[in-house]
């Protein structure tokens, strides 16, 4: 009997090419999919709820696949973490309906993009932070995340070959964005996380935001720059793309009620 | 003119075998003995604080040499951290007095161990954390910490090959142990760090503390036990050495002054 599982799966993406199975270089997908093969006893094609970025890190993807095997979910779940390498582990393996699609099922993602503005960067931390060395400033960059909350054409934000049309449903680069927060580390000086909670995210949309953030901290560009780059809707206002390292998806919501239990308490 | 420059280092130890040189095996000490030599002109040799064990990390490391190299300080500093890999970082260099030894002049240090004790380690914490998926309580831990506060023989939790009684000063295996505090991360459940500030530690003593506090948070052995444990000073009578990438050398002290300033605001 074909059943469709779900997996809950956090990596750290340093040593990979992105999510998206590639011939002869290791990526997560890729990776995911010959261990799933193995315990299955049949090929498996697994589909992420999104593609991630070489570099970039999970602490909450979520993917999907169908199998005739009769394995029950925790010994999948056991068997694949004896398998994979530390630096991808499964949370969770649970049975979904037979509808469920990781991807067009998702109603909303949270990324938290993690940076450091000190003048030198902590060894232990080199590989889940970007570094952007001098003063830095909130405050304008608070005032800039309010113009990027809601509705928005990010044409500016968006990296090149983002769109796939039919796959998209025609919205174009319009995005809506609920919750964007700058977090400052209670305990660790000049560390930041920035939040960013939304309907969907073009392709480096996030990386090149924060790219285009960081200068307006530094006093570099003002808030009033910052909305004349959203409305240009023209990739070449904004700024350089922030390394990918510094990137995490943290979450993927799949219900109102998940959504707003989550939102309220997120696991960051 | 000779000069002592004191070094606040601070270094990742994933991809080394501990802070001593060694011949070709890549060490702490052996890599900026190499880079301080070419940026000196000359051979130096670097007097670090302690040795370290492999994978073990350091936010405060401290060493010392001596030169007759011309070269301005923040050059020096700069320098390095531009030959040195990311792994490895300079945050200070300094003038120290002629009788200055990152050794024997310290009055105090401290450590921290940082462990999980969910079911699944986070692939992005897993270089930097051990891992002791279970039960955990602080009480019975917290107990055992008020135990070994104070002045005590730490035989049962000395690794072989630990002393060199010409160095330590025949003080044999008794250290001070000044503060030990247990702390549960605010906004990660499960993670803990154990701090531990003293006047000096055996070889892999930390290791082996933790390594036998562990099962006294996991139900496994009494706070009363754990005492024997001390009193028995044999090192057949304590547990496990913990994973060396939980540890981190987190401050050396120099001076009563600096150690008061400091263990009143611990630097984590």
């Amino acid at each position: 009997m074909d059943r469709t599982v779900r997996l809950l799966i956090s990596f750290d993406g340093t040593a990979y090419k992105g999510w998206q199975r590639q011939a002869s270089v290791p990526t997560i997908q890729g990776i995911l999919e010959q261990k799933l093969s193995l315990i299955c006893n049949e090929p498996i094609v697994l589909h992420g709820a999104g593609r991630t970025d070489a570099g970039v890190h999970a602490l909450g993807m979520v993917a999907h696949f169908h199998t005739s095997s009769p394995i029950q979910l925790p010994a999948l779940s056991r068997g694949l973490n004896s398998l994979l390498p530390p630096d991808i582990r499964i949370i969770k393996a649970e049975h979904a309906t037979d509808n469920f699609h990781s991807r067009f099922s998702a109603i909303a993602k949270t990324y938290r993009y993690d940076f450091h503005t000190g003048r030198i960067m902590e060894p232990t931390r080199r590989l889940y932070e970007a570094h952007f060395p001098g003063q830095f400033d909130p405050l304008p960059v608070n005032n800039c995340l309010k113009l990027l909350t809601g509705c928005h054409d990010f044409a500016s934000f968006e990296g090149a070959g983002s769109r796939d049309l039919t796959k998209t449903g025609g919205r174009g680069s319009t995005r809506t964005l609920f919750t964007l927060r700058l977090v400052e580390d209670d305990t660790l000086p000049l560390h930041f996380s920035l939040l960013f909670t939304g309907d969907g995210f073009l392709r480096h949309m996030i990386r090149n935001i924060v790219g285009t953030l960081i200068p307006v901290g530094q006093g570099k560009i003002s808030p009033a720059d910052f909305s004349a780059v959203i409305t240009a809707r023209d990739r070449r206002a904004a700024g350089p793309t922030a390394p990918a390292h510094g990137l995490f998806l943290v979450q993927i919501y799949y219900s109102e009620h998940e959504f707003n239990i989550q939102s309220s308490t997120p696991m960051i």
